[in-house]
This record gives C-alpha cells, sequence and structure tokens, in this order.
C-alpha cells in the first residue's frame, strides 16, 4: 500500500429520472445509500446543473417557444433549432460573439458560454430544452444546507456544466454554482521550495474540482453527480460567480 | 463497498531534483517503485511540464538574457522583469493581447497562453526561467515508448500546464503534450437515454485528465506527477496539438 495522497472520484449511479419538484438533498442521499456508498466529512459533491434545473422545473417545451424573426433568420441560415436560439438569446445578457453558425453569449449570471447554456440532449428527445438554473450558487447552497440538515456534515457542493473555450477544442465542465469551499485558490505571496514567492498563481480548483467530476460523469453516463474524496479544499462561502471574470478586467469579450 | 464507477489520482511523491539530461521514465519509475505504487494496463500518467522542461535542459540562466527595448518598455512599465518578458516574446509567434501589464501570446507551438508559458516558480529561487518543451507532445512520445520500453505497458502520458482562460479568473491544468490515448471524445452522432442525437459534444478529456491530475500534484507540494487510474480512455496517437483550435475557426484570436 502507498503512503502518498490520493484523491478518489466516486460516481453516484442510479439516480434516476428527476421531475420538477423533487428534493434534490432526498433523491441524491438515496442514491447514495443504495450505490452502498456514503458520505463523509472531507468529501465534495459534485452535480450536473442538468438535474437541478429539472429539479427547478427549468425545462421548458420547445413548442411553446415562439420565435423572432432574429432567431428564425440565424438558425435557418445554419440549420439551427430556431426555438433553442429564442431561449439561447432570451437567456443572454449580451451577444459576446455571432459568427459561423456559432453563438457566444453572456448570460444574466454572467456566464460567458455557447448558447447561454440552453440544451436539449438527456431531457427527452429533442421536444424540450432546459435552462440554467435561475441562480446555480442558490442552487448549491440550498443543497450543501439540506445536506447538513439531514446528515449533520459540511459537504460542500459544486453545480457544473461543460462549457466551451477560447482557443481550445472541445468542451470541459466548469463550475457554475458552488457552496461550502472557496473556488479559487490564491498562491500568491508564498514561497515555493526555493524561495521564490509566487506573484500572479491562482488556481481556479472549483473548475478542477468540475473536471475531474467530468470524468466520471460522462455525457451518456446517466451519472450525474459523483463524490470527490480526498481533495483538500479550503472551506468557506465562496461562490461560483466569484469565478467570472469581471467585464472590465476581461480582455476577451 | 460500492460497486459505482471509481476513479483514483495517485500523487507520485519523492521524485526530487530533476536535472538536465535525466532519464524522466527511469526517474519516475523509481519514485513509483519507492512510493510503493505500481503502474498497471489501464493508468495514465499525468506530468507537470516543467520536471520536462528541466529534463530537456530547456532552463535559462535569466542573467544571460540581454531584453530588447521592447520587453524592457513594457516591463517597466509594469514593474515585470525584462528577462523574462524577452523571454516570453521570443517564445512567442504572434502577441494575441498585450494591455494591463498582461501579455498573452501564441507560442511556436500554437499554445494561447500568459508570457509564453515562461515560468520563474519552482526552479532555483528567482533566476533561472523554464520555456515550454520545445514539442511537449514529443517529449509524451518518448516518456510513452520509455515506460513501454521498461515496463511492457502501454501508459498514455498527459504533459500539463496550467494556463489562464478567457472569461473566467484562475488557472487550470491543460494538456500540452499527449501520447497514447485520444485526448477529445467525440460523441457526435451517438444518442442519449431518450434517443436524442448529439451533434456537437465533444469532451476535451485530456484536459480534464490534466485538471484532475491538478488536484493532487498543487503548485507547491513538489508533486509534478501523478497516475489516473480507473478512467476508460480511448486508446490510440491522440496528440495535445489536437485540441489546439485553428486559429482560422478561432473567434478570440
Amino acid at each position: 500500500m502507498s503512503n502518498c495522497a490520493e484523491i478518489r472520484i466516486l460516481a453516484i449511479e442510479g439516480i434516476g429520472e428527476i421531475q420538477p419538484g423533487d428534493c434534490l438533498a432526498e433523491t441524491l442521499i438515496d442514491a447514495i445509500e443504495r450505490a452502498h456508498l456514503q458520505l463523509r466529512e472531507g468529501d465534495i459533491l459534485v452535480v450536473k446543473h442538468k438535474v437541478v434545473s429539472k429539479a427547478e422545473g427549468r425545462v421548458v417545451s420547445l413548442q411553446e417557444v415562439q420565435p423572432s424573426d432574429k432567431a428564425k433568420e440565424w438558425a435557418t441560415r445554419f440549420q439551427l433549432d430556431s426555438q433553442v436560439i429564442e431561449l439561447a438569446l432570451r437567456q443572454s445578457k449580451r451577444i459576446v460573439r455571432q459568427q459561423e453558425g456559432v453563438l457566444i453569449t453572456e448570460t444574466s449570471h454572467g456566464l460567458v458560454c455557447a448558447n447561454s447554456g440552453v440544451d436539449v440532449s438527456n431531457l427527452n428527445g429533442g421536444s424540450s430544452a432546459a435552462l440554467l438554473p435561475e441562480n446555480p450558487d442558490r442552487s448549491a447552497v440550498k443543497l450543501h444546507l439540506a445536506l447538513n440538515h439531514r446528515l449533520q456534515l459540511s459537504i460542500p457542493v459544486i453545480i457544473s456544466d461543460s462549457f466551451g473555450r477560447a482557443w481550445r477544442e472541445g468542451l470541459c465542465e466548469v463550475a457554475i454554482g458552488v457552496a461550502g469551499l472557496i473556488p479559487l485558490r490564491d498562491y500568491r505571496g508564498k514561497r515555493d521550495r526555493y524561495g521564490y514567492q509566487l506573484h500572479a498563481t491562482v488556481e481556479a480548483v472549483a473548475d478542477e474540482l468540475a473536471c475531474a467530476a467530468g470524468l466520471i460523469c460522462g455525457k451518456l453516463n446517466n451519472t450525474p453527480a459523483c463524490i470527490i474524496r480526498g481533495f483538500g479544499f479550503e472551506p468557506g462561502n465562496g461562490r461560483a460567480s466569484d469565478v467570472i471574470r469581471p467585464a472590465s478586467r476581461d480582455l476577451f469579450r
């Protein structure tokens, strides 16, 4: 047996279908028990945003969405779904890029992502779309408190979504909701073992945790949540909104 | 015991100081043995680029760098190290943004990052800077083959560095060198359990693996490598350069 540090990422399988109004804490605790897992002090719970959106009723029937001319024109031009584009535009505060069929927006939360995070997969075959939770940080706090209430444990919660990036291909998970931990680890002022003082290093640990979770949750695994065990997080009232770079300091908006 | 899926991230501690010319495969295998770990088929090895740069002699004494007037002017204006800026400019193919003391470049490899990845931390207290490996994909292949030769195991290798992002605060690890696995998991054309066909989902698993590794390697842990066990990667001759979005399709360059 090694005595080196280890982090474990434990899939919570068998969560089943989430309905609007479901108590997510209850559902997750049940699934964790059925999977013969157990939450412990020091664990982090990562939940894909879609189950949060489902539980919060943030799922829209596309049939009921009346697309604007603007949405229709863009959708037709690039063979996209005009109702999805309409929702994306409605959920956006500002359009960051609209080129070659790619629509990158700033959402009401300040998140910069494709189609305002509106997504049709893993719902019901294409007739509905999920919106991001109205306030994912608040959703994370609610789940964090509910777990605390039921288990008498302080389990940090991360709500994640997969976003595209500038400069790089493919999606990576990011933390869009956080409760119970500090999402950015600030190394500034600390010294390495050679005495050199770091002056710019801030690590986005919440996003790295979301990515680690993404490895086990996948896109088609029906595993929308996992437990991360063994990561030395900094407990506290951090928020995912802390990870959003203010527009005034952003060189790419 | 749960029978759910699990991924483990195992720190390789006690690697010690890397010297130019060191055989990294040898050094890592020794450290893995001393740590009572064992590489197994299915494991992935993630290595921070700095040990690769050290082994490859990509460390420059700052005293020997003669900064240009351009580097000096910029450095003075924002209280930066003119020698580091000079190296960053020399390592760049193109400047992507140069504003408010932030220098974001496209490196010779096509990577977009701050200061062309030139970094002074974890070296020798501030008198030297590490450049990125000349060809990190080639370095990864070399290590992958050397492990194969010594252990008769095909262990995928990821070489990682921490990069800043557009829109978000903090650094996350990214894969700058890859060997033995496909870095992008393409879900396009696959159907979710409701029959909906995914049409845009490509997951940057190599970057998510790098992030997972970042959680255990940290910035000041003297743990520049780890083993990721239990992730169902797609074996193959993928390259980290596959994850770089071509400039022609990039909306943020």
